[in-house]
């Protein structure tokens, strides 16, 4: 892959607007592998003061699909089962890890983890089965 | 169930801050079962222009929520598994329902499905194992 | 598709020798649905006692499979999600039974119970993803 | 954990019906821990010829069971999510591995592998949520 097609990727993947809303900051990627942050503010909660499940899924889910989308072909989520295993409330900062545990043609598995960097707790695991179509979405 | 305490848990369900911040609206509720909507924004896109796949899944996990904790139990996710089948855009306006499925001791499993009421096609698609604490999260 | 083909492609699924081993009945089965049943055996319980849940899950794999392979088509699994609700023992009847919820392109979901026929308790409840390749496993 | 405690657990947990019908064998189990193997014989196959899903995932939820009840403890699955991502064959000898990777209170996850001893491939991957009881199994 030469330099202006990485650079290409890399402009699509962080111009992700929902990303941006829930304020998460991509810290690396490569092919297969991304980790993302954010630190949990007081619109994301629940109705029990904790954080939303569905922050949890969403820090995680951006980590899949940058690490999925980042060869430069659409992948899309077909599954994900997420574990969660501790709560988190607002202020902390928590961290989203994804990795690509296997590639059979068009098939992925990744493996997707999202952990507390205050106390380096895990607190959701998913595994997570992505579809890459033949399409790049990097246009020459 | 006397009706303060049902307005009382209604109270507690309709102020989810993350549910807001998405435009989420309450539709219908009541033990075991909810309904949920919102019309998706710009800002709820992913890279590839398409609805992301964390607000396909918060809306699912909010109707999950209040379907689960309706009893006034305080109640929280375990393990969701959705399959995500079609995708939707800007404009269009979703649907999330939960209903429960079983419920045995402290553990529940709800189906869950988000659906698109433009053209009633299946979005997404969950199975979600629900724990149900004994303390109630409503005060005397 | 002609009889000639159904029945060649009957042939193939009814000649599983793990659903053999179980003791594993085809009662009925289409395009996309199909619904089998066995009687739970000693050889067929853990440690404690009930019903292995690898027992549980081959029942309503061998019904996700016949639905998958209903057209002619090669299917093979690639995610299963399921929830153990009950357990079962020793002298019940158990029925697997599969339906197809969405097709897109090689993508299949998949949502399978299995009950126990005696007090039609929901023992188990899956959802599963398939991949359908294009060859068929029916030769002229 | 007394020497008489630790071989009354050791005698529960080998005397597991399907798993000696399977023909697995238990290499090594310590608490949260079990790798177990079998080699795949022709009544384990399925329609199309190769292993059958359901021995794949049992032979992994054997090695689930032994790794959760360890403790002495009654425990049983609630969820598996199992993803398929290699076919094996007859005469191929399969690892099963189970780790615990987080315990709350009664609930715990865990990550299931089966991997082909004869190639290092990775066959199959779970996570596992498992319900511990409080009553233990072993009378004194």
């Amino acid at each position: 892959m030469d330099k202006k097609t990485e650079e290409a990727i890399e402009k699509v993947i962080k111009n992700d607007p929902f990303g941006h809303l829930l304020g998460v900051q991509v810290v690396d990627f490569s092919v297969g592998y991304a980790r993302v942050s954010m630190t949990i503010q007081p619109e994301h909660q629940n109705f029990h003061g904790m954080t939303h499940g569905g922050v949890i899924f969403s820090l995680g889910d951006i980590a899949f699909a940058i690490a999925g989308n980042a060869r430069g072909k659409t992948a899309v989520a077909l599954n994900v089962d997420i574990s969660f295993l501790q709560a988190t409330e607002v202020g902390d900062k928590l961290i989203g890890e994804a990795k690509e545990i296997s590639l059979n043609g068009p098939i992925g598995l990744y493996e997707i983890t999202v952990t507390n960097d205050n106390n380096q707790d895990l607190i959701a695991k998913s595994q997570a089965v992505l579809y890459r179509k033949k399409e790049s979405f990097i246009k020459d």
